[in-house]
């Protein structure tokens, strides 16, 4: 988009994954959750009702979709999905795969503790089977 | 729905505004933030990518016309949506009006102290403005 730029926190809390349904798609580095990033390239939103009629169809169906990949893929118990920008205004939908002994468990997974950032290993071997499960056609 | 019965814990949590989108519209009992819930009215789901196309095409619009309509209502400088469910499995979403002077920001409400309960004259006035603002065609 011409003039959308990532805002530099979700830049340097995520790695980047790939595109969908207009959007950047991340993975947060904390390897306490699997916790994905949905983007929508479009400057200037910070909520989901701003969307056009159109774009918020493509937008929430990649939800779903993306939810519906990550629990298979996870075996997770439970999916949180969550459009919050309290700290960062651009829009942009959290999808995390949550489990009864997950770190934050059964809060919600936002201010609790610190990120456990994910080796370089355990990242790659991630990033590939998520590009993998979630991007391929 | 036929064997559709709400949880207790939401129903004992909330008021009950009416019905929009095949969904019962609620009003958490916590005067820290105007906060509604969204329950689709169809037993055993869980997971927002659970629903069928079309209703997850009508729920989501709704959630898109309730948040608009609840921002433009109170003035929130910042609406939080999520379907989070860790402690009510049954399948709601939170759309919730957020304010840089509320009681938990910039944090998430969840977990957040304790609910401040409206008073009998509040709420009565606030259930009027909010039927009025999001439930009459």
């Amino acid at each position: 988009m011409a003039d959308f730029e990532l805002d530099p926190r979700l830049a340097r809390d995520t790695w980047h994954l790939g595109h969908v349904a207009g959007c950047q798609l991340l993975l947060m580095n904390d390897a306490r959750y699997p916790w994905l990033i949905l983007v929508p390239e479009i400057a200037g939103v910070t909520e989901l009702h701003e969307l056009s009629r159109d774009t918020f169809t493509q937008v929430t169906q990649a939800i779903a979709d993306i939810s519906k990949s990550l629990q298979s893929m996870t075996g997770a118990s439970k999916m949180n999905i969550a459009a919050l920008g309290n700290q960062v205004p651009m829009l942009h939908i959290h999808i995390i795969a949550r489990n009864g002994d997950d770190n934050a468990w059964p809060g919600p997974v936002w201010g609790h503790g610190d990120p456990v950032p994910y080796s370089d290993d355990a990242r790659q071997t991630l990033l590939a089977a998520l590009q993998e499960t979630l991007l391929s056609d």
